[in-house]
């Protein structure tokens, strides 16, 4: 259960409609989820976000598969529910195999081990890795 | 200053160089990062780390640079500057350029934006993106 | 579900009753949260924790709403789901508005995208910002 | 040590000096800090981040201390050394007194102290904080 | 619901069997938790997370319980609900009485809450605690 | 380099002496890390948290040193590098082998691991956790 009601398209102003027909113009389906739906009560703040994302997930030197897994390892990091089950959900639309949805939870166990046992361990960078 | 000394060559133990030989063949390199030197200490946690990240790192169905960004991208998440730094660098001797880099740190920076955002609206996950 | 049964008033202790009365006089209302009742296993940490948090959210310098307002960020950045509906519940309750709902939301995706890209950069701290 | 070079005003490009400039004027002084020179290495990600960061931290229903204060818990949270560093000075510089300071803090350790305790005992959402 | 559907006895492969086997045997039990049934749509990560489990968590210097209890306070600060609540049962299962269990959270808390306020105040690391 | 100078005994007053007296006293030393000498700043925040920790360390069911490596994991989740250090160090005091500290690191290694891999598959709990 959201803090705020979601906000369909019945009661969606113009300006949130206007966001919510970029969505579906830019992702080829009229589907909304539930994030947008949320943030509308904010139509600034869907606005921005929307636009940045729309940026930053569009055509680039990453292709759009990796960006989706980088986008899920950081999620998982975080410890987001949504975000997790709408960025697997993405990377799979994308074309994310069943090999490769493995390979990511393993560099995702392995980085988050590491990461625990260098904190643990305070280890300093070594000269060569700085810029 | 790591919370142990760093082992050299000079002091490790035999089961120690072993583990310093393969991550050197490995890689390609005479170097050994200050990360498996602090973990010689406990040459069984040594072995254990390093044969696990070998295979998760190894050749598979993510490319090398792949798996490095998103190792990077949970290690800023969770904050571990010693992990951002070698990732990085690991990340640039595998090829990654400037432009890829960018984008790197701009779909971290959407993912820890839009975490915060969900997280603090509770968004209910959507039916459609459960398994 | 709580890794603890919740306790109802009928079943606590004097000693925890003596705590649940002296939140709902501080408070002005009859209703204890689920916070209240799972902790009311440990009675010593029920007490210690109400007696601090009641000292550190009473008056002071910075006005309530603030106080909510700084609680709920921290809960967010830490993924706690109870807490982050707690405290943007009080929050309300003292007086947030829609607008200022969503300018808290504002704050933390920037914080939290800007925290994000800084830990990716590893900047060095600026010499006029230290002490 | 970042990890790219702090770029300086002499070899700072058009697109990224006006930026650069644009923080001068907003902020009324000529400093610029470290994180938007190491971020200039990316000058679109520069722009992007600068823009939002301005318009989210400018005038609006919350008061600007406020704001920096809601930055500096995130950024606490977040582990993250810097942001800590840049917005405690922020905060300061709007006026931010010791007693306001010290209540932040506290407000920040009863905040992570429960966020720890309600994850571990995994307290259900009462159902009057759904919206 | 998991973003992969949890694979029964039924439908299980002879390689994941044998690591369920396993599991049961060294646990005295037949119950395979839903961890074990998610992960085994990657055989080759179940196996290799349970085998290293199995050491990590089996006969040492440490009693195992400590490491139940180690284990749950690293899955609070994480904010990963599944593993707060099997590792509080697992650490229940070796014995955890109510007194320590209060303990633990209170450990946990105490923790948590001058990790902010250290994080806050960004003190430096006394000379004396360096290796 | 923290945020507000170190107190020194020179320059603390009366109330802040009386906290670092009983921590001398407590803790059998005349050594007051800096971490206290940083808090002095706010005088009721240090003798409150002082006070606490004081409770929460001190005899009870579970064994000083397991109270440490608690405390020492949770801060190594929360990537707090004082707290780490200074309780490493106060594990070391009270005992810590080299052995155990090994299977501390672990132990935290495991933990970090199946945190990442149980949030990236979002596995739903078994009800036989549950309370």
């Amino acid at each position: 259960m959201a803090t705020v009601p979601l906000i369909s398209d019945e009661v969606a102003s113009a300006e949130v409609l206007a966001v919510f027909n970029d969505i579906r113009e830019t992702r080829g389906t009229d589907f909304i989820n539930n994030f947008w739906r949320a943030l509308a009560h904010d139509p600034a703040l869907l606005k921005a976000t929307w636009e940045r994302l729309k940026v930053v997930m569009g055509p680039g030197t990453l292709d759009p598969l990796t960006k989706e897994m980088i986008y899920m390892a950081v999620s998982t990091a975080n410890g987001c529910e949504y975000c997790v089950h709408s960025h697997t959900a993405a990377a799979r639309a994308k074309g994310m195999s069943d090999a490769q949805y493995g390979e990511l939870l393993s560099v995702i166990g392995v980085a988050m081990q590491t990461n625990g046992i260098v904190t643990g361990l305070q280890v300093p960078v070594d000269d060569v890795f700085k810029a």
